[in-house]
């Protein structure tokens, strides 16, 4: 199989109807797209290395669904509904079961989520997945970084710090627990409705580490977090496997791919009727307050130290 | 300098003002665009490996200026007018020198050229840039390359094989003809003007090679493309330096960056007038016909033939 055979394959493999929108697919030198009236393009782009970003030994189906769903991720915590993705695949050699497996997890992480690709290309080189993926918004409901307000509660989906514990024990982790590392799911429903119906000021997706994360939107927003560590919702599981280190997993880890969020106090009554009605769990774990930084503090009120906030890819620590 | 530094210090050095239809750039999950009312959105996606697509001792500056003019090439090509491009970069290390290299490379390549760039990531990995850029264009005017008729002339633009001769004879050829691999030109006031006044039925850019990329057009548009050898426009420095091979670098050298496409008879005045308008070459070699494939014809009117046309990354020949 060579270059043009392998594009094809993969076209065909990914293969959806194209919407109104896609005027010219993959094929030509560029993909010609039509924006929908009345709405903004949100995008975002993505790098993921073997051996940096996955283990090397890493299914090619974890691979394949991971290098999307991050992508779809970042699409959540803005509020957008997926529109069109590409692709850049580097490659050592060309394994057909490999690629099989790699397209096997795009559809996956493609499936539901109406979103098509677009184009991209394929080369030679350390393996290596680059995905650009864009999404639409009504104009002014995108869910920013920079909108937290002094006073507002800090929310997050699901349960924090899984995907961290599950990398720490791979062996005796569930296969549920397992699945949080390898196939998260992006929260795009959620993060549709919050921009929708204006119910968050402002949205991160817990990628870096929650206290990263949410450190960006104070950072962005000019306030401070407080975020109370007895309120972060840690799994039972994850509490068992490694006690010691599940409040470490829970501010620090990254790859949760849960959303952070701020909203206003008069919202409490619709995120709890969101919550039942999406069936995801959505629990408050501090407050917005004027100054900066993210504070997690102990059931006392005193700030609890643990390691460094987030992943620094070219930290020297 | 951590991740958040370097991309701080990215945003900072390519920082331009933001066209209103950029409503938030670098800083977030991901960008928002306002696509201007009554234009498509043309997206292309290029990644480029230390190694594969450049030699690994390549000047920092010549890597950052070809990572963003590959991208430029192909809106040129589809008659784009470039409005914001991402950056996702993996490096092994961060050498302050090199990273000041790269930027001043970028920014060579964006001088001029009206694009902002919106976002992309950094990470830890081999030396690889993946650039995902946009243009915009009135609906329906983009140059495809599934448009070229029987009966029509075949056009390229500039001179073809400087690229591939330079990168054999690095050590005698002129600054200039260097400059044609190191620092190729995207030609997209002549694509741009190629689309607005329809003077092109298809149309592509040399990145593969004359031969590939011509077939391409042929392919897709179903018909057979026929090029006169002798009518190949090529540099008298090629043909001086290495007249055995100057053919072969014309016809399947790849990274010219230079246009072909297809037009009417009726559009050869038009083109000799963009020629002069544009102090740019536009030369006819050859003519579409019914049929298949690319036919390189030497004066005799037989089929010239030379090695495989264009690079593919994962041929085994």
């Amino acid at each position: 199989m060579g270059e043009f055979e392998l594009i094809k394959y993969i076209q065909t493999r990914l293969a959806r109807p194209l919407p109104e929108s896609v005027v010219l697919g993959i094929g030509d030198d560029a993909a010609i797209l039509a924006t929908p009236s009345n709405q903004h393009v949100v995008v975002t782009s993505d790098t993921l290395n073997a051996g940096v970003h996955f283990p090397r030994d890493t299914s090619a189906e974890n691979i394949g669904y991971k290098s999307l769903a991050v992508s779809l991720s970042d699409l959540a915590s803005m509020g957008a509904k997926p529109w069109w993705f590409n692709l850049n695949l580097s490659l050592i050699d060309l394994d057909f079961d490999w690629m099989e497996g790699l397209l096997d997890g795009l559809n996956d992480a493609m499936d539901g989520n109406d979103i098509v690709i677009i184009g991209g290309d394929t080369t030679g080189g350390p393996l290596s997945l680059s995905i650009t993926a864009a999404g639409l918004c009504g104009p002014g409901k995108a869910l920013r970084r920079d909108g937290a307000k002094p006073g507002e509660d800090v929310w997050v989906s699901g349960s924090i710090g899984d995907a961290a514990c599950a990398l720490q024990h791979m062996d005796t982790a569930s296969v549920d627990l397992m699945a949080r590392l390898n196939r998260p799911t992006a929260r795009l429903e959620l993060g549709q409705k919050l921009a929708h119906d204006g119910l968050a000021s402002s949205c991160a997706d817990i990628s870096d580490g929650l206290l990263a994360d949410a450190g960006n939107i104070a950072a962005r927003s000019g306030v401070a977090i407080q975020i109370i560590a007895a309120d972060i919702p840690i799994a039972d599981e994850v509490k068992r496997l490694d006690p010691n280190n599940a409040l470490k997993y829970a501010a620090t880890g990254g790859d949760d791919y849960e959303l952070v969020f701020t909203a206003g106090a008069a919202h409490r009554n619709a995120l709890k009727n969101l919550s039942a009605e999406l069936n995801l769990p959505l629990t408050r774990i501090g407050t917005v307050l004027q100054g900066q930084g993210v504070h997690l503090l102990d059931a006392d009120g005193a700030e609890v130290s643990v390691k460094s906030p987030g992943y620094d890819h070219f930290s020297s620590t």
